[in-house]
This record gives C-alpha cells, sequence and structure tokens, in this order.
C-alpha cells in the first residue's frame, strides 16, 4: 500500500471545503481557509497545510470561535487598514483588507494592515508573498501563545512569534522568510516526545527554569527563544507590534483566553507593506539590481536563500498538477467527515 | 593617578566640537555629530561614545566625506520622507529627516524616513529613542560592511546588520533594542586578537570558509550572523530594507566604495515610525496597559529588559552632572588636536 495519496490543487481544496463545512465553518470562511492550507500543501508546507485542518475542527470544538463571523473593516484616509475579526478566523478578514493595504501602499508608499480580534493557525508567507506579487516588500507579525521564555526568564511570556518576509523579484519567485523567533516548534517538542527522544540543547527549559532536554518537562516548562537574547529581544518586539500597538492582546492574553481546549490563538496581527518606488524616489530599477547582485552573492559561495526548498517543490508539483499526501493524514481527515 | 577623568555633558559636547571642527567637519555637522557622541557617552555606551571620534577623523582622513555636504529634503505628500545625506555623515540628515517623519506618523499612522548617501557611524538607538520620546514606536535598520558570512556561505556577503526598536512607555524609559545581527562585533574580535584569547565557538569562520577561533584567522575571513539560518535571514531583510528598498548601496556595494581607508561604511538607512493612536483605532490606552503587563512578567521572572544597564548608568550620570570616560581615551582625544 502507498504511503501517499496523489492529490491535486482542486482536490486538496475540495477536501478543505468539505472538512471546514462539516465542522462548522460558513463558506467565505471555508473558502478563505481553504485556498490557504492548498497554497501550503501545494508548497509540500506539510506542518501549515491540510493537517491544519485539524486545528481548525478543534478550535470550532472549543467553542469560542464564530464560523460565520463577518469582518468589519474600517475605513480611513491615512495609511492604516484595520479589519476586526469579530471573532473569526483570521484569513476572512485577511482577504478583505488586503486589497487595501495594496492600495494604500501604493498610495502613502507605506502602509499597514492590523487585523483584530482574529483567530489564528496559518503561516504567514503567503500573505507577504501575495504582496510581493504586487511589487510590494511586506513584513507580518503575530504573537501565539505564552510557551516562549524570554532571555534570562524562568518561564513562558512571549509566543512562538514568526516573523515573515518577502521582498518582490522580477524574474522568478520572491525572497521569503517566515520563521518562529522560538527556539523550536512546539510540534517538533511533541514529535521528539512521542520518538521518546532527547531535545537538542538549549531549546528549553523545565517548569523550574533550568534547561532540559526531556520533551515533557519542557511541555511542562517553556521553550526558549533561538538566538539568546537578541532573538527574545525581537520577540518581544512582535508581542508589541503585533498586540499593543494594534490594540489586540499578548501572548500571555491570548493563552488566558482561549487556552482551554488547544484550539488556535487569539489574538491580532500586523502586515506592513512597502512601496519600492516610493521608497526609492521614483524608480525601482537599480534597486532591483542591488538585491539579485546581493542573491548572487549568497547563492555562489553555495548558501541557500530560505524558501529554495519550497520553491523547488512549487515548481514540481504545479508542473506535475498535485501533491504528493500523506494516506494516513489524508484517511484521518476523511474520518473527520465520517 | 585615576584611570577615569569626569567630563560634564557639556564638556564632552566641547570635546567633540573641538575634535570635529579640527578634523575638518563643518559647524552642523559637529554639532549634529557631538550631540549623538554625547548622548551615548551620558549612557556609558562606550562603543559609540567619544571613543567614535577616531573613526570620525578616519573617515575624513579616507577623503571621500563631504565635512560641509548640505543635506537635500525631498517633500512629499506620501508617508515618505527621503533625505540625501549629500556624501556627508548620516547625522545631519536625520536631524533635517526625523521632525517630518514625527509628523508624517501622526499624519498616516505610519510612515518611513530613507537617509541617503551617507557615511554611518553611530548607534541607532538615540534615533528610535527620539521617536519613542514623542508617543511613536520606532525601528532603525543599516547595512555596512560585507563581514558576515551568510548561514551556509563561506564569505561575507552581508554587514554587522544592526536592528533598533523602540517603544514608547508612558512613566520610565521606553522599551529599547539595537543590536548587531552578526554574532560578534568587529571591534570585539580586535579585543580578542589584541588580548590573545581565542574566539568563542560559532562566531567566525576563516578564509577557507571553515569554522575558526582564532582572531586573525576571523579578521581575514568572515563573522556569523547570531541565531544561525534565522539571524542570516533577519540579516539579508536588513540588507533589502536600508539598501536596495531605498535605491542605496548593500554591504557588499559599500565595502567596494569606502573600503580603502578604515573610514565608516558609505550607505543608506531607514527609520520606520508607528502611531499607537492610529493602529489601535484612536487611543492607545488598552495598549500601553497590556504592553506594561508584558514588561512586568518578564521582570517578576528575574529577566531584564534591554538597554536597563544603559538607562541606570544615564540615571546616574544625569543625577551627579557627568560621565566617568577613560583617562587614557581622553589623552588620545586631546592628542588628536595636537
Amino acid at each position: 500500500m502507498s504511503e501517499t495519496v496523489r492529490l491535486t490543487p482542486d482536490e486538496i481544496r475540495q477536501l478543505c471545503l468539505q472538512v471546514l463545512d462539516h465542522c462548522g465553518y460558513g463558506q467565505d470562511h471555508a473558502a478563505a481557509i481553504a485556498q490557504m492550507l492548498t497554497t501550503c500543501q501545494m508548497d509540500d508546507c506539510q506542518s501549515h497545510g491540510l493537517f491544519r485542518l485539524f486545528m481548525c475542527a478543534q478550535t470550532m470544538q472549543a467553542g469560542q470561535i464564530d464560523g460565520h463571523a463577518r469582518p468589519v473593516l474600517t475605513a480611513s484616509d491615512n495609511a492604516v487598514v484595520r479589519v476586526d475579526a469579530q471573532g473569526g478566523m483570521s484569513l476572512l478578514a485577511a482577504r478583505m483588507g488586503l486589497p487595501v493595504l495594496i492600495e494604500k501602499a501604493q498610495t502613502h508608499g507605506i502602509a499597514a494592515l492590523a487585523i483584530n480580534r482574529c483567530f489564528h493557525f496559518s503561516a504567514l508567507w503567503p500573505e507577504v508573498e501575495s504582496l510581493a506579487a504586487e511589487g510590494l516588500a511586506a513584513m507580518a507579525m503575530v504573537p501565539s501563545h505564552a510557551w516562549v521564555a524570554p532571555a534570562g526568564g524562568t518561564r513562558g511570556s512571549l509566543g512562538t512569534n514568526p516573523l515573515a518576509f518577502s521582498w518582490p523579484r522580477k524574474s522568478g519567485d520572491p525572497f521569503t522568510f517566515d520563521f518562529a523567533t522560538s527556539a523550536f516548534a512546539r510540534g517538533e517538542i511533541e514529535l521528539y516526545q512521542r520518538a521518546g527522544k532527547p531535545l537538542p540543547e538549549g531549546v528549553a527549559i523545565d517548569r523550574d527554569g533550568n534547561p532540559t532536554t526531556d520533551p515533557q518537562a519542557a511541555m511542562d516548562g517553556a521553550m526558549l527563544t533561538f538566538g539568546g537574547y537578541k532573538g527574545s529581544a525581537l520577540s518581544i518586539m512582535i508581542e508589541l507590534m503585533a498586540g499593543p500597538l494594534i490594540d489586540d492582546l499578548t501572548s500571555l492574553e491570548s493563552m488566558e483566553f482561549a487556552s482551554a481546549a488547544g484550539g488556535a490563538p487569539y489574538h491580532g496581527q500586523i502586515i506592513l507593506a512597502f512601496d519600492p518606488q516610493a521608497l526609492g524616489g521614483g524608480s525601482s530599477d537599480a534597486g532591483d539590481a542591488r538585491a539579485e547582485r546581493l542573491f548572487s552573492d549568497i547563492l555562489a559561495q553555495g548558501a541557500r536563500l530560505p524558501s529554495q526548498r519550497r520553491f523547488a517543490a512549487r515548481a514540481r508539483n504545479i508542473e506535475r498538477g498535485y501533491a504528493e499526501v500523506s494516506a494516513q493524514l489524508h484517511a484521518d481527515l476523511l474520518a473527520l467527515l465520517g
């Protein structure tokens, strides 16, 4: 028996729509979520593709999310667009806000999208890449739950707090990264736990604040940030930018609100867009050439650009017309419908 | 004999003005540089205080800088202000651009200051803290010279590329950090070299791209970024944001332009400002309370906030009316005037 099944983009999308409808997400939310999951799955981004349907289901079961929430966009004449997700999943609010963010970035040179009061489970790179596709540089940040200790601390205060960035390239895929500021993903710790393997040094502390390589002690304690006190400072910046700055929750507050049933965190999200035309004083051609020279210099020494593997997977999967999905995952998802 | 001398802020400023005038900097440039160095010295920030007068002198000796350059600000009705430093030191251009950046952030909610064609030697925290003093959150980035290898690379492509951030706090000092994305400061390597001590593991590679703890081999090779591939990605983002985005040089190009005589790098700088009123939908009070709760939670577990030591030094030095400066440094600076 094959361990994978081949799913076309349309089959992935249909599977998402079926599961999400079954869970209680309205049609608009299901469409926005399905688009995100299909994009990730077609890039072989397993952690944020179809697998995340389980979190969508759990979040609905936890009872706090509104599967039919209608996001409300506040019109403004400044460079800020705010969308209140009204307690629904973030993606429908993002879908509403992103076209306005693009317009505002083109008008003002720089603009911000603040999404408030949303549940959030998704990768950030599809959103920043959608802005890069419009010729904009973009940055996105979200808090999560307070599983991560600050440098020198003894317990969780910070979220896994990812930072994503994308830079438009005229030829080919954008320069994109999307990384958690925690040293380790929480899901990875669970995988080590199941495998009975010790964690690497330096990624977690136990509930007394002491370094640990025991997965269970780490789950009971806290993760550390990547990069010591610098990564910790960056993580605090992300808390502030995607929380208090936009009048929304920190990871501590999100955990208090939504920790009960293992669903998605509840908080805000900030996305910044930068127009290289305006910032470059009228033309971005010289800047493009400079960026390309930098990328060439990095590649010439055998280093990779972030996301290179993902772009290779995308090209292959689009070319052949399908992604390979774990047969077990596929069966488990079909079982959700049963 | 005492190893330090006590200098009042006014004495520090006067010493700066004398040295800068002697070196050939015009009055406006000297005033802007002296203000920056005095601010840093009063915070006991030794690496970016009076010590940097030597770099100002070397940069002038290298012959490329214009000590009398008159920055030109391009007026715009969007959220971007661009100041062309015209080949002078960055600080006079920053002094011209920051008030417009503040105004634009208050008008548009978010704004960017791009400084172009400047020589740059200074800490970024005084600039982001000056924005926090106006109630704005702020971020600043600059490239430098290509002394830092990307993750997986074998030679320098990236600058030490600092990221600075400041968050306004109604009571007390702002939350501020300003860190290099290199694992180690270049100046630190020189100190290890002079002391004949090996470097820590993981901060540098030799000219063949192999890990090294030998300071000379590191100087001939390259530094690494902090935080592995994540820090490397962040460093590339800073190159793009403070270089190609604003139509200015990367660290590679800066090194080609200005490597000759060990003076300051020549490139651009970007400063972003965020108005919590606009981004928070009208009021920043709830956001302030959330941020303060986060800071309290971090401090309650015995962790520090970044810049705490610097703020303590500032309070002490302001209280007693002077900073303690190395007598050797003081003598060496006076010798510059001889």
